[in-house]
């Protein structure tokens, strides 16, 4: 099995990126610590060719170096914005027609295997704090949680990874619809 | 909906993840210059519970400040094995009775949405270096490749997002195997 090169891998030109019809997705960073983090969702929100990011409160913003050495290029793609306050980007949100939901450890959690995505839904994620998880009263205002199930000692998953998780669980799905 | 507590979560002692019936899947980090993605990794496998993580050549191996800053106490459950050569630890992976597969973009690869697994079957995944992916000669040993697709400009997943997005899939179908 031959590996492919780089020039065979079909890679849109930023110009395309911008142009192509995205993964109706939204990440929300609620107050996220690390630059790196932070780089790394937008190095997957541009592979799964998201519609955007939204960083949030103390999450740090493009330009900045650590973040440009996660994201290699991908902040150069994928649309941001930032909200001081999360409250106000989940409002916007869902005044546009999403379902928000808080990927966290909860009480009636959506369990990540039995969450089902609609192809026209857009559906936004709320990654939360490495630290303090996402903030209670911003899980008040949304849809719903959903969970990865753990079952290991720690219960926890860098933020990163987590993100990595939930995408591939919706362009999975998305991918799967299309080949029906 | 109430975030859960600390001790809601059902997190397993370190005696108990090493006595518990693991998810039959190996990691393989294949010449990995990063420790913070090491460490990330560790932390990956203790939240799915997985077998263990075998690290080859230049990988880096526990006891590492490094590694610790991102396993968070992984590296003391997950069991793990050092090999200087990844074909060596493929090939102890194969007499075992391993299926082994390379997480590459490659020729006849396997796409990760297509990817079965049975539920008494050992599984091993090999994850390449953060530039050169997984070398071609460790490939050729593999029983097949899979590949993560991708539809932006980088096509390039940090190696722990896709290790982690890789290790759901399994841990997805297994549970879902289980509901039945």
């Amino acid at each position: 099995m031959r590996k492919l090169s780089n020039s065979e891998l079909n890679r849109k030109t930023p110009e395309a990126f911008k142009k192509a019809l995205k993964t109706p997705l939204i990440l929300v960073l609620d107050q996220i610590r690390s630059l790196n983090n932070v780089g790394s969702v937008f190095r997957t929100a541009d592979s799964f060719l998201l519609e955007g990011v939204y960083l949030c409160g103390i999450t740090g913003t493009p330009p900045h170096k650590d973040i440009y050495k996660t994201a290699l290029g991908a902040t150069e793609t994928v649309h941001w914005k930032y909200f001081s306050s999360t409250l106000d980007a989940v409002e916007s949100l869902k005044s546009n027609g999403y379902r928000v939901f808080a990927l966290e450890q909860a009480e009636n959690s959506i369990l990540l295997q039995h969450f089902k995505i609609e192809k026209e839904q857009k559906t936004a994620f709320i990654l939360g704090n490495e630290i303090y998880g996402v903030a209670q009263e911003v899980i008040h205002h949304c849809h719903g949680v959903i969970e990865i199930p753990q079952s290991g000692f720690k219960h926890s998953l860098n933020i990163a990874v987590a993100t990595g998780i939930a995408c591939w669980e919706v362009y999975r799905q998305l991918l799967l619809h299309d080949e029906l």
